[in-house]
Order: structure tokens, then sequence, then C-alpha cells
């Protein structure tokens, strides 16, 4: 019995960061960082812990979808191999009745990527490993047995990613003592942000070229002039070796974004991030072709069927996976698998609350067993919130340093959770009770 | 202080339709039709009708998705034109911290689609029309003002989109006096879910003919050698000239869809819909490619920028709106601007828990003021739940009446709300006290 999942907790925890201007963009002026958060216990005390990212209201209507998710979840053996975790994966998103709510996407979908990955942190502490190594510890069917193929044949078949894993599979020792010994290139957006000043931007941009990043990223998209003030000062404070890459959030049409990235080209912008709708590939594809920067895309893509168009039509040069918005590691293995075949490097999101922690065990798992390689790729990595996690994600000379701890680095600490929660923890409470003010 | 909306009261409301194969299809076996359902009161005693469909859990999750949106509706005028309800579309979708939950997409668009068109009711109810001639009442300069045209502007400009409506402008009388007069086509489901016999297959295909259908629709997508006797049996029940649809509700991968298809094109079937996922535009288009039979897909389509793929990719012959997935009226006019841009005739998606209410009225307003025509253009009919509206849809002659009560013929009865409600209606009740038995 010690082995059965016997409990859920969810916990709706939201940062009141909205205070600051911290994670300012053209689409979202003002987020409190937040996370649907949950914890799997077992009879035998282990636990599994996982995560929503959301940026403030409708934390709640996430953790509400968790909790629909209860049935499939409590009284379950605790899964310990990849086909107790496909299975799961599987239950949770083929639950018709659910599926009704996507299908495979939103906050549907979110809650149930939160649940895989929580059970993935629960197999892998069990296991003794990080989620990285763990993955990386899977042989080629095994990994090809997490992944739901349902409308991927088309693009990508059962029999290619066996070969692509098979084909990975020599090299996986020599790269995993690499990443130990090195850590995987990081970027930073922390210099970035819409709402800092020129001042602050210079001034961070320097610090992070000091600090050892090779790249860096600005918000654009609310005022072409301002962002070619910026990305000229950005350029200035880093010299011309230092990558800058930009990011739109989805602000535009396909000929704005045109016009804007052809403006702001003479300053070799590395990508253009979210140029329009995430669930634009055709625009996505012509943005692509209509001007000279290199498009990323990906934090807000739904799910593996857009994916996989988006490389089918050739709209994307970098595929940007993030841990929590899909469903799960069995979901984001789909689409390593699929950017591996069409040739494209995946370079994931982070930042927002845990998600630096969580998909660096991805793009580690990428390198060791599926692309093989970190030629162009990159973790997003921002400074905000790690002091909240019991393993949080280590930056050291602009490199993530490889987890070590077993898990996926998901686990909160049982002081920011009670802190934080809302609206009834004491941060939260406080400013309810505090006279009104500016805010 | 009459004319504010004072009050937003939300139901979770489930039908057991699971105990009968009513629904049933390959890939929905056991749907319990519900509905989020959502009332709008003002001061003066006005009310507002809304839901979303969903077939049964997580019917409470999208209930608490329209609860986040209750600071933007209560304490707010009733809208009571084309610029309030733009503004309330406006801010219900463009609330930046709940559109992280989508984009645009699954239950935080399912939420505020409830909501907006719980506002159309509210306001053609004020206004003393039904929602198809208040819409149709609308100058094209108010038409155009209800559309979001961000991401759409690469195939639909605001301004094209007034040269269409103004096109359209000449003939609405007259089509408004036809369709008060004749109806508007309809074709019906009731024979095809894939839990009948093919007894009850065939002697319902019959009654359909001699009721005046013209079109039939089969569900498929279990197993090929089924379908092609079920549509065998279909086509030899209803003779050449009737229409047979068939439906696989997302079943299959590109390469099943040909096939499959393939087999089944000797007996003509009219349409294949939702061949494969709602967000595999370029999957539909090689379907369409790939075998000879028509292709419609849109009751899962997230939003309008799917929609805007699927024309420009040439993916789809019928797009299929459906009341209650998108952000209510205001999108869908977006989308059915949209169709008549590509001349693509929209049929749209119906059935559920009061679909058939709501989408009668944008089909309407379609054939009066944007496409002009009903040519190859038929709403889906189900002849289940209708006598728990106040104002159901009338089916007679295979065609739909023209609604003629004011409002979107969205009210339930109070009675049904009642005994409906989850989990502490009589209905519910009943259910957990009785012994258990087959279900």
């Amino acid at each position: 019995m010690g082995q059965t999942i016997e409990g859920l907790e969810v916990h709706d925890i939201r940062f009141p960061t909205s205070e600051q201007l911290d994670g300012s963009d053209a689409m979202n002026p003002d987020p409190d960082y937040s996370a649907a958060y949950l914890v799997l216990r077992t009879g035998d005390g282990s636990e599994g812990h996982g995560f929503c990212f959301t940026i403030g209201r409708g934390n709640d209507v996430v953790a509400v979808a968790v909790e629909a998710l209860r049935p499939h979840v409590v009284g379950r053996p605790a899964p310990s191999c990849a086909a107790d975790l496909a299975a799961l994966h599987h239950d949770l998103t083929h639950d018709s009745q659910l599926r009704w709510l996507g299908p495979e996407k939103g906050v549907a979908h979110m809650a149930a990527g939160a649940v895989v990955n929580a059970a993935w942190d629960l197999a892998a502490t069990r296991a003794g490993l990080p989620v990285w190594e763990f993955l990386a510890s899977m042989s080629p069917e095994e990994l090809v047995r997490l992944v739901d193929f349902r409308y991927l044949t088309d693009a990508l078949t059962r029999d290619e990613a066996l070969a692509l894993l098979r084909a990975a599979e020599p090299g996986r020792a020599a790269r995993a003592a690499l990443l130990r010994e090195h850590g995987y290139p990081a970027y930073t957006t922390s210099p970035g942000w819409l709402g800092y000043s020129d001042e602050k931007l210079v001034r961070l941009a320097k610090e992070a070229v000091a600090a050892g990043f090779g790249q860096i990223k600005l918000k654009v998209g609310l005022d072409m002039e301002d962002d070619v003030r910026r990305m000229k000062l950005a350029r200035a404070a880093v010299g011309p070796s230092v990558r800058i890459a930009v990011d739109a959030n989805q602000r535009w049409d396909v000929a704005d974004a045109v016009r804007w990235m052809t403006a702001l080209a003479p300053y070799e912008p590395y990508w253009i991030e979210e140029p329009t709708s995430p669930d634009d590939i055709l625009g996505h594809a012509a943005v692509r072709a209509g001007q000279p920067v290199r498009v990323a895309t990906g934090e807000h893509v739904a799910n593996r069927v857009v994916f996989k168009q988006l490389l089918q039509a050739r709209a994307v040069d970098f595929v940007q996976i993030d841990a929590a918005r899909v469903a799960g590691v069995n979901e984001n293995v789909a689409i390593l698998l699929l950017a591996a075949k069409y040739g494209v490097p995946v370079c994931p999101h982070a930042g927002g609350v845990g998600l630096c922690e969580l998909v660096q065990h991805l793009a580690m798992f990428d390198f060791v067993a599926v692309s093989g390689s970190w030629e162009d790729r990159v973790i997003e990595y921002v400074d905000h919130l790690h002091e909240h996690f019991a393993d949080p994600a280590v930056v050291v000379g602009g490199r993530y340093a490889a987890p070590r701890a077993p898990g996926f680095s998901a686990r909160m600490l049982p002081g920011s959770v009670a802190t934080h929660s809302y609206p009834d923890g004491p941060v939260w409470q406080a400013r309810r009770t505090a006279p009104e003010d500016d805010r």
C-alpha cells in the first residue's frame, strides 16, 4: 500500500510581482506570477510536486481543473517506469468528458500537465535520479512509449522516433558527463522588461555580459521608435558578439511584425520571439519569409499538434518548449522528437514561477538522448523567485548547472507555500488590510 | 441604476444522457450533456442568459472560469448597442492575466463566450428583437466594430469586412422576409449515433427523410468495416438524393482519414467532418487533397485565428461554427466574415444543450447580412433536450423556423435548472442514493 498515491493537495500560490515591473511586456503589463501548485503523496511518505504557471487571476480556475483530475490519480499505484507514466498521461489526456474542454489546450490541458509533471517528480525521486537522468536512463523503446503519436504520424512515426533515439544512444554517457562538468548554456531576459528605464536596461545588459551570458533578450512591441532606441542602446552596451533576442509576446499582426523587425534588423536581433498569435502557424511562416530575423515561438503553443505544424510549415527557427503548458514531460518528449526530426533547435522558455527549475531537465535530456547537440541551443533564465524552491536552478557563468538532486526540482518551500497562498496567506492578507495605495 | 448589471448567477447543470447512447461517437462514448449556465440580472428586472456546453466532468471548472469574469460584468451598465457589446467582448478577452490561460482557447475562452452571449441575450431582449434580427438591424459600421481584427488582417481587413457587409445590405429586408416565411435549412444527426443498432439507424434515417430533412449525418471512425456497412444501409434507406454527411469526431490521423474516406466514398458521403485534430490545419488540408469527399470542421476550433488559417490553407469546404466555444457572438461575426471573404459556406454545429437554440440566430444573420446566401448551407439539428428551454428551436419540414421571441433563445426553464443542478439537484440526488446498477 505504501506505493499507492493516497493524497493530492492543491494550492493557489500567488506572488505580488505586479508591484514592481518585473515581468512586464507588451501584452502582460501587470502580472502577478502565480502557480496552481500540487503535491502527490504516497502512503510511504514519498511526494511528487508539480504546478501550472499563471500570471494571477484565473490561478484558482487552474486549481479547480487539477482537482477535477483527482479520480485519475488518488488510489493509483505510484508510477515508477515509462509504462506507468505513459498510462497516467494517457488517462489524464484521454478522459473524453474533460477532453471536451480543450481538446488538449488551455486550462484543462495545463492542469493535466501539472499532474503529469508531479508524477514524474514522484517517480524520479523514488528512483533517486534527477528527471533529466531518469529520462536518459530509459531505452529508446521506453521513451517512444511515453509519446502519444495520435495526430503526429504524418510528420513523425513511432519508428522514425525510435531511429532518432537509437542514433543518439551511443553518445549518451559522454554528453551526460559534459553536462555535469560544464552545465548547459543559458540566456537571460532580466535586462529587457518593458517597464524598465533605459538606464536600468543598459546597466542590467552589461551586468549580464559580465556574468557570462552570451545572449540576452529584450521585450518589444509597444512602440517601434522606443524599441529601436532600446535595441540600439542594448547593442552598444553588449557589443557585436553577444546575441540579443527580442520578444513581442504576440503583440503583432503579420504586417506589423515584418515592418517592426525590418526596422530592428540593423541592430542584429538574434531572433524574434512570439511575433504574433501562437495559434498562427501560417502567420509565423509569413513573418519568417517576410523579414530577415529568425523566428522563435512556443511558450504559448497549446500542444504537440501545433508544434508539428510549425515545423511542417517551416515557420520557426527555434522551438521554445514550456515545461508546464502542454501535458507535461510526455508531451514535451514528443515535441523534442518532432524538433529533432526537422532539425530545429529547442530553446526552452523559462522564467515565471519554477519554469527554469523544470525545463532545465528537458533541455538536458534533449542534449543527452534526443538531439545530441547544444549548438544554437540555450535555456532562458530569469533571476526571479528561485528562493521559493527547495532545489533551485543554479546558473553560473551563463550556464545552468546540471541538477543533481532526485526529482524535477519542482518542490516549493513549505514556508513559501504558506506565505503566498491566495487569498488567505499573510502576503495577501496584508495587502487586503493595508490602506489603499496607488497599486 | 435600472440599467446596471447587478447580478451574475452561475449554475452547473448536467443531464444524465450517458444512460442512453444518445450522443455517442468515436471519441465521446458516454457524454453527460451539460451546461455551465449563467444569468445576468439588471436592477430593472431584465435578464441575459448564456452558457458553455460541456459533456460532463469539468463543467464545474467552466463554471469557476465564468465566476472569474464577474469583476468585468457586475456593476457594468447593461449593454444596448454594438459599441457596448464590443467593449464588453474586449474587456473579457483582453484581461491580460486571464488571457494567459489560453490565450483565446479552452476553458477561459469558452467562459468568456458564455458571458458575451448572455450580454447579447440581455441586449436583444431589451431591444425587443431576436438576436438574429438585432444583429441584422446594425449597420455595416456597427457590425465591424464588434470584431477584434487582431491577428486577422493578413486575411481580412476592417475595410474588406465593411465592403462585404455593404454589398449584402440591399437584400437584407427581402432575405429576412424569406426566413420568416420559409425558415432555414436543417440537417439531422439523430439517426447516426455510433451506439445505435443497424435497425435503429435505418428506421431513424427513413423517419428523417419523411420528416423533410434533405441531409442526415452518421458518426464514423471506430471500425471501418462497420462504417462501410452502416453507410451502405443508410444510403439504401434514404436513396440517392438525400445527403449523408459523416463525422469522425477527430478520431483519425491524416492517413487513416484518407484510407477510411476512400472506402466510404462509393456511398457518396456529402462531407467528412472532424477527420482529425481540430488544431491540425495542415492535416485538414492534406485530408482534403488526399481523398474525394469534402471536408468540414469547426465545432472544436478554438478561435478565429485557427478558422482564418483553415480558410487560408484551403483546408475546408464547410465552416462549422459553434455558438458557445469561441468568444460568443462577436468572435462568430468575425468567423462569418472570414468565411464570406473566402467563399466557404457556414454550416453550424449544433446539438448538445441549447446549441441549436443559439446558433440558428447566427446562421440566419449570416443569410440576411453577411453571405446573403443559403445555398449549400444547413444548420445541424438534434432533437434532444429542447424541452428545457423557454424558447426552443423549432424545426418543421426539415427547416428551422425563424425565432420571433426577443433574445438569444438561451433561457432554460427554471424547473429544469433546479432539477438538473449538479450535484445537488433531484436528478443527481436520486442517482447517488439509488442502489448500484449497471450504469
